[in-house]
């Protein structure tokens, strides 16, 4: 194969893509024609094959069976079986994922667990840049612990974490793959570190999960969260996923205790009694058309190593900065040049970033912006091509050359999630 | 037309149908070809237009326009707009509901926040005969309160509400609709009831919203939740919906701090600070496929008055209870006979039960069954007809009178949400 360093040309992108081990993967997706898609770090692509299956469940399922799916088409049993398969991308042995609710509620449940696991510390360690849901469900699940806790920030505004590890920290809460930078934590040396401490880890997933390898049974992380609907290509808004360490699982409280994290959800017991396991993370009925979409998602990576994929997003990225790096020197790329300490995706801090994202799209590369100044492309290797990174570099160039900006069409502020 | 009492033949009941001011709504929903459907009061049929408004947001939205339908489809304001159009149905003026995660949860938000309206207060009013969830969701705001809190229960094993209400009582978590029995509870004296106990009420609609008339604002009711897949047909598992009066809005708080439900989700801060409004209740990004089934669902009831449809329901269960009456006399009907004390299922206790629902379903007419003797039959107004109850009662007295439960094939026991 050419490497990447070598690919100096278009053509030898197309020789790359022609030789490129994982470009089976692309036909399982439905890419509109004409659009290089560099924002499956925010919402995935629809997979070839959801349309039929989630059509299958409301015509057939919903529309025929009814009631009787609950059974017969394992409505019921969704969120473990789908568990177990998104376990193995994260390297979770079966019994310790379910999918299930929002991240934002699977944080919630995961951290207040975490500090009744650690009821003689008082301290929840955060990073002032991460997705700020982590930072207010932080907030939240401390008041509700019962007990007076604090929370420490870390980051680029504040101390590191190893200047803060003593033997107040209860549980720290941290992105794996910063939403914004793209930078990506070593995951076995901090949760190592953690532990040392007597501390534990939630591991938010969310930009890393379907990229990047992970070892949760291996780096013996203690919970981890994350959404669906990124690299996992769930659909919107699709239900998250939330693992906790066997080890964990009979003493992790958490006080969402609806009926489907009950022991015997079906003796309608007067008292809430736990699942032994993992599934006492489960709350209420889940939403059964779009946890389908996750069910697709999975069947569209089938035979797909995580390895395969997290070194084609290697490549692709280097590639990318690269050649932004080429055209356009001055540019502030803000994503780590080195391998081990990025994800998949490439921020650029760019002040006129909001107008140059918008030219792009209306040229068919879609990436998108986050306030203040923050362009960001992301790569997902089952099907972005070497080709489709050299002209969306050719195109930033172009748009940031032909200073858009002065264009008063790109310049309407919109809120895009 | 033809009074309720006086139709004693099938034909008078076809009669009756053809005169039926909601007959066609029927239309608007896929029942399969030779089914009599009685469980709507747990899953709700396919409204016609939904497979079609569910591919649109599968293909187009999510498949062509992608990342961009945040915005352009509108699915960041759904949670809104849907909960507006839900409060419509249960007596809210605007800006007092989302649809959002699941009934679980949003019983969780509302008891945290109906607690911390009354600090100064310990005990928690149940039922013992509610639905389970709500139990163990009381255990789990109550442990997460921040001060010691009692669970006390009224109900069939316990003390009457009366007994309990004093100084001490914070909020009661009660059924509008019991969900075994079918029995209503008399919402505006018991919320006026509690109030002039200085309590909150947190009302559990899941077996009323859509069939019987519910006044949130005309009885001052304080909080309020339910599935929107029961009666109001939003599909397997579509996300619930919560309703807080504007009067505690501003006051009322929930750990469930996410970024949905902050005063500027787009402004990406670190701390939380909660929506003025309703909106702070709700927390991450929601399943947007499911909810597009609770859209197709309002879309299917549009321009039904909720007092038509407990009209036709009221008429419908005092068929369905004159006929067995009549067919099998010693049978014990467990549901309210009068009007004013029944929501829109008739419970009957029978120890062969569950044998009987099963020959029933292999007949066509599909009720339910909950453990240990009870039989279940829904009776939705939109689209079950009068010659259906009567057929429906016919089955029932043929089911019994053959002693089905003497063949083996009905005796397996399966487990059904």
């Amino acid at each position: 194969m050419i490497p990447t360093a070598a690919l100096t040309s278009r053509e030898e992108c197309v020789a790359r893509d022609a030789a490129d081990p994982l470009r089976g993967f692309r036909d399982r997706f439905k890419i509109p024609e004409r659009v290089i898609y560099l924002d499956g770090n925010s919402l995935g692509p629809i997979p070839q094959a959801a349309a039929s299956l989630l059509n299958r469940t409301i015509e057939q399922e919903w529309g025929q069976d009814l009631i009787r799916s609950w059974n017969s088409a394992g409505w019921f049993d969704m969120p473990v079986r789908l568990g177990d398969r998104v376990g193995a991308l994260l390297g979770a042995a079966p019994g310790q994922t379910v999918v299930c609710d929002t991240t934002s509620i699977n944080l919630y449940k995961a951290i207040h667990a975490a500090i009744g696991l650690r009821p003689d510390r008082d301290v929840v360690i955060a990073e002032d840049e991460s997705f700020p849901t982590d930072l207010y469900i932080v907030e939240g699940a401390m008041k509700s612990a019962g007990r007076p806790m604090k929370r420490r920030l870390i980051g680029t505004d504040g101390p590191s974490i190893e200047a803060l590890l003593d033997r107040n920290i209860a549980v720290a809460v941290l992105s794996h793959v910063n939403y914004r930078t793209g930078a990506l934590l070593d995951m076995a040396a901090i949760t190592k570190q953690l532990h040392d401490a007597g501390a534990l880890v939630v591991w938010d997933l969310c930009h890393s999960i379907g990229v990047v390898e992970i070892a949760f049974d291996l780096d013996a992380v203690d919970f981890a969260v994350g959404c669906t609907y990124k690299y996992l290509n769930g659909g919107p808004g699709s239900p998250a996923f939330i693992s906790v360490a066997k080890a964990h699982q009979a003493a992790a409280q958490h006080p969402l205790s609806g009926w489907w994290g009950h022991a015997a959800p079906f003796a309608f017991d007067r008292d809430f009694r736990p699942d032994a396991g993992i599934k006492r993370f489960l709350c209420g009925t889940q939403p059964i058309i779009s946890l389908r979409g996750v069910e697709a998602a999975l069947d569209a990576m089938e035979g797909v190593e995580v390895a395969a994929l997290r070194q084609k997003s290697l490549a692709l990225t280097e590639l990318f900065m690269a050649r932004v790096s080429a055209l356009l020197p001055d540019l502030d790329i803000v994503t780590p040049r080195q391998a081990s300490l990025r994800g998949s995706q490439v921020g650029i801090s760019f002040d006129k970033g909001y107008a140059v994202v918008q030219a792009m799209i209306e040229r068919g590369v879609i990436g998108d912006f986050r306030a203040p100044d923050l362009m960001r492309f992301g790569f997902a290797p089952l099907y972005v091509r070497f080709a489709d990174v050299w002209d969306a570099a050719e195109l930033l160039a172009e748009c940031i050359n032909a200073e858009v900006w002065r264009d008063p069409r790109f310049n309407r502020q919109l809120e895009v999630t």
